[in-house]
């Protein structure tokens, strides 16, 4: 009997050359840019013990961490009270590690435990999966990439002005990603909205529910904001930021005047001012906008300070870059005052957006750019010096590896998508002029290989 | 009280961003040559299901799978009875999943699912970290990473031949490691042997005895094979295997006649010629040697023809490269007729020797090419756009931050290892003539801006 056609675990996936030259593609550039910027690389284990991930994502984040069960004779230390008390004792009692959840926590480890050895500001990018025992669904899985960059050891806001250049020469100058908005908030913004309007410390409730403005629109808002405590005084006092102007600077005008009580709300605009002035001073012809953007929160518990998010407009596909300051990185290992900002790239999104939007090259269709024929035995012996020469240059390049019929050999160079192909038979071997044959475009031209070196260069 | 402070789990490590250059530096060759041969980039899941990777590396490997809980209540499935056959048993009631243990199973299972659309032969490589729950000891990990590449569907020992090439020009030509020695060997070879001494079928014994000649010497390797079962006869016969020729060619005329009686021996020898014949095709001047090793057998029950392996000499560190060449990669998941070559490079030892023969280049210690100096908010402003231009000419560079004393930044460019640092104070920005300290030779130079972009182009 035929075994089962084996699969891979739902929720993951494999990626294919194909798959693979385009997502190199992305993540080359984001490197660079990264690197540019002064960040350096770290790579953390994809194992890391419990107890440095469990209590770090909430209930639910400790039932989706994936544990893995301890070696050898897991049941030796485990008694029968420990079975009867069910599935989520018995786990801990079974299982020491747990696959990275995210790459935040490994690198608030690798901090604690590095204190005295890293250079402060420290800056690094990390770039590895991360695993999730999500329910998988359209464009979820449960390995994907995470793309992060973080400093941390200072407050100074200058980090934050050159985390919108990055996401900018990433999404724009090099992927080419047409149609994104940067958009920035600001955890004291928010708070101060909340202590201005008498809801101090419910700037979590305020955001969730103004956050769906759009889609619920202003009453169903209100109410919402209404069945999570807000008084009607209260939202009376909301109203006018509903009716926020669309321009930046008439925005901050708006906001000073609003918030002029508020001694965090005032220090919320502050850093924002300053924030775009900096990005004055790299470069006073901005060629994009950052939009300020009261209602973005994600996830407002961790931040204290800016928040930053990418939509690209008009797509279903929906933020595709984020990140923003927070306070205290390391506490919850015991290193207090580690202040630090950081986002992140969504790479699978981007790959998503680039197809929509048609922006992969040519170049990452293939990584060979020209085979060679291979029609004998004598041809074979013929060709190896030639295949030589061409790598010798730094082409990229193969052999059909057994001689084969013509057909076979160009079915194969097309599979591949390999763009050229040179035939080598007796009369090319006779006169040293070969056909070189241009997969894409279907046409073929006589050359010799000095020629066809020259040829592949453009 | 404080926290606990955190660890990695025993056996894996996180990769520093020295290291990770260094690392980098060692893959980015890697992946370049494999390229340059026209293989193309795969990834595959880290976990597998359970069905894909048990008995596929013996008792001892399914025992070191890392075995990834069941999500939530594993438990509803188990029945006392499980409970009392044991860990072995249970471990496989509530885990259906694992950690991948090498590239090699994902890799036949990748083939298996996507038989249909791929172009054969198919030539794949993949760098991907593998987990073993082995015992932790100097230099092994229970992460790491392997590097391979194969070639499957085909039976070309033109295959053979270039992964001599791409040992030879990784290794040699582009990390510039001294001494290493690549080995060959073929099972045929072996096989004929034992034909010939009267022990067929007995080519594993052999070579585990033969291999240790070195260590143990001629008489001890001759009463293990007695143990192994060979008789006084067979080892009479095997007599002249111990005199080998030190010359490649003197090795094959001597086995040509040792082996004339046997079909595969001489199958063997054949298979030998013709990859050294292809290598002299690709080059008549080549600058290495391969060395013809009867020895050799690199877990002999998986090849089937071509053995290789890479060691450095004179260096405790043993084999950084090995491979060869396979029948039925696939059976096991019911695809047939499924042959191939491979190969595989050894990061770590690789890392290793380069270490010790003091190889990685003065670019793999930092990033960051530039430090900007900051000492007030005026000289900031002034600088932003000066960092911005060494930038857009593809420079790394960053800025301190936030105002400090001077030799706080010096401090931080030295941790980090930069390069150069600019000082930009008031009388800079009068003259527009900067300081550049060169950090390594202690030296400083006057420059402008653009004399500065030459400087650090050279």
């Amino acid at each position: 009997m035929k075994p089962a056609k084996p699969t891979t675990p739902k929720g993951t996936r494999d990626y294919t050359p194909s798959m693979m030259l385009k997502r190199n593609f992305i993540i080359g550039h984001i490197k660079e840019v990264f690197e540019k910027y002064g960040f350096m690389p770290l790579e953390t284990p994809a194992m890391e013990n419990l107890s440095v991930l469990m209590g770090k994502y909430g209930e639910e984040g400790d039932q989706l961490l994936y544990k893995i069960l301890n070696q050898a004779d897991f049941l030796s230390k485990v008694e029968t009270s420990d079975i009867e008390k069910g599935s989520k004792h018995l786990a801990l009692k079974i299982s020491e590690k747990g696959l990275r959840y995210d790459l935040t926590v490994p690198f608030a480890r690798f901090v604690v435990m590095n204190q005295n050895d890293l250079a402060f500001p420290f800056k690094r990018y990390q770039i590895q999966p991360v695993w999730r025992g999500d329910a998988p669904q359209k464009g979820r899985y449960r390995e994907f990439y995470q793309c992060d960059a973080d400093v941390v050891g200072t407050e100074s806001l200058i980090c934050e002005a050159e985390i919108i250049l990055m996401m900018h020469e990433v999404l724009g100058n090099r992927l080419k990603i047409k149609d994104y908005a940067i958009k920035m908030n600001n955890r004291k913004i928010l708070a101060g909205i909340a202590e201005t309007v008498g809801a101090e410390g419910k700037e979590a409730e305020l955001c969730v529910a103004i956050d769906k403005l759009d889609k619920i629109g202003k009453e169903k808002v209100l109410n919402e904001l209404k069945e999570r405590g807000f008084t009607d005084t209260n939202l009376e006092k909301l109203l006018p930021i509903f009716n926020l102007p669309a321009n930046n600077q008439e925005k901050i005008d708006f906001l000073e005047k609003f918030l002029e009580n508020s001694t965090i709300g005032k220090q919320g605009i502050e850093e924002v001012k300053k924030v775009l002035k900096y990005l004055q001073s790299f470069s006073s012809t901005l060629t994009f906008e950052v939009e300020i953007d009261i209602t973005l929160a994600r996830g407002l518990s961790y931040y204290t300070g800016a928040i930053f998010e990418v939509k690209v407009r008009n797509s279903a596909i929906g933020s595709i870059s984020g990140g923003g300051r927070y306070d205290n990185l390391t506490g919850t290992f015991g290193l207090e005052g580690v202040a630090g900002v950081g986002f992140s790239f969504g790479l699978d999104r981007i790959y998503d957006v680039m197809e929509e939007q048609s922006l992969f090259p040519s170049q990452t269709q293939s990584t060979t750019k020209i085979m060679l024929s291979n029609f004998d035995s004598e041809a074979e012996a013929y060709t190896l010096p030639i295949l030589k020469k061409l790598r010798d240059e730094g082409i990229k390049a193969e052999i059909y590896p057994q001689s084969s019929k013509l057909d076979k050999q160009l079915k194969y160079a097309n599979k591949k998508q390999i763009p050229f192909v040179v035939l080598i038979g007796s009369e090319e071997m006779s006169s040293g002029i070969f056909t070189l044959k241009n997969m894409q475009e279907g046409t073929q031209q006589k050359l010799n290989i000095e020629e066809i070196i020259k040829q592949l260069a453009i």
